[in-house]
């Protein structure tokens, strides 16, 4: 199954995609939220909503005609892994770490496929990151093991973790670098963990800048897979239903290409994901 | 005006402290959401509101026997400096930084005043943060001027920003050690930014385990105040009303002392700020 957010009206509504088309799974099946973390937490079960939605009669909205939102517009928490493919550590110029970079996004830098990535005024360090995106479907019970982690996920999107360098490194915390406004491309659709490889592992992923590939790599190449990750998360803190956990990129982002590749206005990062979908952002100046 | 926020029926209402009473806001003047984020951002005039409470009938609920919860419970974004005043970078072993070290926290580390702060089963290096939080108050615009950056600050509480020293240094990103469950400590109450001095400069600030005194210092000797912050913050990201900015803790942590002291199950902890309040939390392990 694959679900969407779009706007209408203003506001974000939850999609159930059917072929080229989008059908509101809120108007289908009025018990659904509108949300896709709201309906997660409410215990909906997406798959049977989504099996009635099928049969109603509710209106197939043309999916090239909408303007969509963040998979999940607000999730609790948005965390990220840093440095998790060691190809991508290599070329940072540093070792295979032995403990994941984890650090946080506020939903306030999320955007959806389509929209404009931000090239910030404050900056021109500029780059891209390819990544596996997830989102949690059940509260994942603290200290959970490898082997059940993976069932907590609900499903899987693209992600482009996109990073203002400069600012990523004029601390040791890279917080602030991942953190301006219209810099967490998300979408555009979700893709439900049972229609994936456990843990989506095995999958090809590439990040495109103008049609020419700049990352190409597996999911199996993560050094911490989707259930490790899950598991040291739970050691931590409580994984709601919603929150989002952003994988890491692998080997070739810009900064650490000869000389280094910058986004500049004008141009267009694709991050595609084999059995997930293709993820669109073209680059826009900040007003 | 003080506002709190406590649990009724295991949901948070928003309540305005009248002498050792509580007024249910959303009780007493029904358009005003229950959650005090919700409220700001539906542009609620909340002293208007809190007028119309004193003047109503409304019950007045003993304080003393109310359980609190986190003032905002869920912030769109808890952002939180690192080594803002010098003689903590100092005891560190740190120079002056010329950028904050800017890191998020989660909603689900975030507990009320009166709540245990939770010493994790990973870790007996659990230490404490005496610090002042802000909550904005309205839609901060982006590149906001410093003159015109504590306009946007609703009001301010005090913060514990519990630490779990080795997952806070088993990488160099700091967030993980900053987000266990039950290691954000906020409350008892927020004081609105008017009945404070403008940015909240210049209050003495204490830090006191099991009633020892352990960090005592002055809001003015921070190195980036709250005007400069959010002027900082806003070159990168938009502040929306309910988020939360942290603004980092003086000299005399736990883990600066020869030899360490590391906070232990049966502990408290509390965080005076003057014109504001105290904030106690007692400690116990993880069950």
């Amino acid at each position: 199954m694959q679900l969407t957010t779009f706007i209408q009206s203003g506001a974000p509504r939850l999609g159930l995609v059917d072929g080229d088309a989008v059908i509101d799974l809120n108007a289908a099946v009025p018990t659904v939220p509108a949300d896709l973390r709201q309906a997660l937490l409410a215990g909906i079960d997406l798959h049977a909503a989504g099996e009635q939605a099928l049969a109603s009669p509710a209106p197939r909205l043309p999916m090239a005609g909408l303007t969509l939102a963040p998979i999940v517009p607000e999730p609790g928490k948005i965390i990220c892994l840093g440095l998790n493919y060691f190809d991508h550590a290599k070329e940072g110029g540093r070792d295979k770490p032995d403990y994941p970079w984890f650090f946080l996004r506020g939903a306030s830098s999320l955007i959806a496929h389509g929209a404009d990535g931000i090239l910030p005024k404050v900056s021109e360090r500029f780059d891209y990151e390819a990544e596996l995106a997830l989102v949690i479907g059940r509260r994942v019970p603290r200290h959970v093991s490898q082997d059940a982690a993976p069932d907590y996920v609900f499903g899987y999107a693209c992600f482009n973790d996109m990073s203002v360098r400069d600012y990523q490194k004029r601390t040791p915390q890279w917080t602030i670098g991942k953190n301006f406004d219209g810099t967490g491309g998300f979408g555009p659709v979700l893709v439900t963990a049972d229609a994936l490889p456990r843990a989506a592992v095995g999958l090809k992923i590439e990040g495109r800048l103008n049609g020419e590939v700049m990352q190409q790599a597996n999911t199996a190449d993560m050094i911490w897979g989707v259930a490790e990750t899950i598991a040291l998360l739970s050691e931590v803190m409580t994984l709601e239903p919603g929150d989002v956990i952003i994988m890491g990129t692998p080997a070739g982002v810009g900064q650490a290409r000869k000389p280094p590749v910058w986004m500049r206005a004008g141009d267009t990062f694709e991050v595609e994901i084999e059995g997930i979908g293709t993820l669109s952002n073209p680059i826009r100046a900040e007003a």
